[in-house]
């Protein structure tokens, strides 16, 4: 039997208690600040010499030299080929309508002219040069490749630099293979902070890139925190998330599988069920008793379940809805019989899954939409990854002659307001005559 | 005679020397640091109490009590009936030629169905709350208000809540009217790392927000990057700074004011010129020196000059792009005579200000686009403050019957080469039949 938490809406702690089950502060160990910092200040300093002393001594191999850390062009092709057919296929399938799905994100330049001819507008460019960090080893996940590739290729990143630690040399050939579906441009057998410093900072083997992007350990997450501001970054992940709001008419053991794919991620991923049938909530709890011996990975469900798990009772739908909106959940499933009703009123989430047959796991993989979405609460205020995290935006003035005559005017009462008179006398010039 | 480091493209240290003028890092003072964390965690664990403190501290004056931090929405509309006509005017223009440029920039929800009836796309809503930071005392700008609240307002974001410090107790009556004319919500009247404390995590009298934005000194800098994740922040603003591209035909005088209107922000600030004329860069200098004295803040602005400002000989238009874009300037000037020719070579720029009518100047205060603009280089990543920055987006996915089962067998085939059962089982359940 898993003890999950159980809540009520109505109860007057529910607030609180949900507080608490939600709170997740991600932990600065002041030890691995310090550890990070020393790596990126000795790639700083030492460049592809630091890279390889950092590789032998936490990956377990020993480059010949700087060069040996690319792994050839040549290498990704032939791993696409050597794996199982329905693998590829899988991987192909899903790239595909990846890249269907964030075409529609790219932005586009606009631009329009006022009555006097000034022109305003904006220009959208992509970025010169990503860095894509793969984690290595066993949380090796070819999904997250083509997810953070893919939209990069999209919005016309000429170079996609992908790092992938291998721990002992070991390549694993998914990624590498979802990595030439993806389009990489380069890619290096490092990992790790030092991998993220090589990205931010470049050395004469490993190209500085303008943002970087993709998951990490507790290490990589710390260095791309450290080297923000000098590069971009996507954002830094907490533990996943899914919230199921059900009416009690779907199968329970589907929502009891959804519930677990989520749990199976890590002990601090987070399930919870939010329904208004009471004897609903009764059911999905005997789906998870009964299916939960069943899983490979059921020690570690039955762990996140336990620690921060819950099956809610709400009063109606739009209770339900509210608490969806208090949560803002990472992935939020609507498991019920008319989702796009319910879906008007969410406000906040960064994934929504409607009805009984989209299951999360689809979204995961090759639904189309993206997997890296925010997570603790931060879809209150921010998106999924998609092509516009590859692009950005200039603004564009161009004024006439006229158009400067009249806003010179206004501009100059403004500065003068603020105190600032170079700026009143530089707009001024261009109010009083020829250039 | 204002010393100006003075460069040409053609040496063979030119690089170095740029990067060397270009440097800047912010300083995370740890004394700093320390005070911030304090205020952060003191205004958690008392709320109001410490709003209280700190406000008799650093701002000089004693609220009677919590409720006598809010500044009243009659007297920000007080303040715009008080001030001048020629200034309430020009805030006036200001805010609607901000509020037009804006409405462009808006995003759309969107959504496509496959021939299966699958449903994908994307939904777009506002932020529920947001926080503004506006500085107080000398550093006082009501155009900083109006460019950061108006796209806000644009965005559909419901509640808008401002605070400004108040030394002495001493209001700012531009700032006020900027507010009223802008749409804010609520003001309260604190400020520095405690303000931003509270804006991140409420307080009884302070609503609690999803982003905060805004300028402000090194403690509310260093406050808004503590605070990041537990809410969305604008960016973390370095010095201002102008890069001039110039063919040589551009009054002098103007060119040198517009050099003078960067460097008057700060000592900090950058002012550089790039032309192909080698005899122009003479002018501008013999235009600085004679106008230099003329200045209000001649010593602030020789000060800026000396330490970053920079006049470049370029070897041509093309070469002076590609400065361009390494630099990757806040503020862009295309001081020529076709410079939307010119404006398709720039890659990375915050706002391009196309022909010599456009002073930078405008677009500080009234051609539209926002003056909060990337700086510091990360142009190359991030783009001007915008109603996009107002706004987020979910990931929508409906699957139908037909489609789950097609995406289940793909979903299944990479959840199991990623070690995911419960993913893939979740993925076959809608593949295998009926909710």
């Amino acid at each position: 039997m898993v003890q999950i938490t159980r809540l009520a809406t109505t109860e007057p702690d529910f607030a609180q208690r949900l507080e608490g089950l939600l709170a997740w502060e991600s932990v600065s160990d002041k030890q691995v600040q310090q550890t990070v910092d020393n790596i990126i200040d000795d790639v700083r300093a030492r460049g592809d010499a630091a890279l390889l002393d950092y590789t032998a001594r936490f990956d377990g191999w020993q480059p010949a030299d700087a060069a040996a850390l690319e792994i050839p062009p040549a290498r990704l092709a032939q791993a696409l080929s050597a794996i199982p057919a329905a693998q590829r296929e899988a991987l192909q399938l899903a790239s595909e309508r990846i890249r269907a799905y964030a075409g529609h994100q790219a932005l586009q330049s606009w631009e329009y002219r006022e009555a006097d001819g000034t022109l305003l507008g904006q220009k959208v460019t992509p970025l010169d040069r990503v860095g894509l960090y793969v984690p290595g080893g066993k949380a090796a996940y070819p999904s997250s490749v083509l997810m953070n590739a893919v939209p990069a290729k999209v919005a016309g990143v000429p170079e996609l630099i992908m790092v992938v630690p291998t721990p002992g040399g070991e390549l694993n050939e998914l990624v590498l293979a979802a990595a030439q579906i993806a389009g990489v441009d380069r890619a290096f057998a490092i990992g790790g902070a030092q991998a993220v410093a090589a990205l931010a900072y470049g050395t004469d083997t490993i190209p500085g890139c303008d943002k970087i992007v993709g998951p990490g350990n507790i290490y990589v997450a710390t260095a791309k925190r450290a080297v923000f501001g000098q590069v971009g970054i996507d954002m830094v992940a907490g533990p996943s998330e899914i919230l199921v709001l059900c009416d009690g008419d779907t199968d329970p053991d589907w929502i009891a599988m959804d519930l677990f794919s989520q749990a199976e991620h890590d002990e601090d991923a987070q399930s919870i069920l939010v329904t208004w049938d009471a004897a609903y909530l009764d059911r999905v709890a005997a789906s998870i008793d009964k299916l939960l011996p069943t899983m490979e990975r059921s020690d570690l469900i039955a762990k996140a379940l336990q620690a921060r798990g819950a099956l809610i009772l709400a009063r109606d739908e739009d209770d339900a809805a509210r608490v969806a909106n208090d949560i803002a959940p990472e992935h939020l499933e609507l498991s019920v019989a008319d989702p796009e009703a319910l879906s008007r009123k969410i406000r906040h989430a960064g994934a929504i899954f409607m009805g009984r047959y989209t299951a999360e796991a689809l979204g995961d993989y090759c639904a189309g939409p993206n997997h890296v979405l925010p997570t603790s609460r931060t879809a209150r205020f921010s998106s999924p990854l998609g092509v516009y995290d590859f692009q950005k935006r200039s603004s564009l003035i161009m004024a006439s002659a006229a158009g400067a005559a009249e806003l010179a005017g206004t501009a100059s009462v403004l500065a003068r307001g603020e105190g600032l008179t170079a700026h009143a006398r530089s707009a001024e010039y261009r109010g009083s005559g020829d250039a």
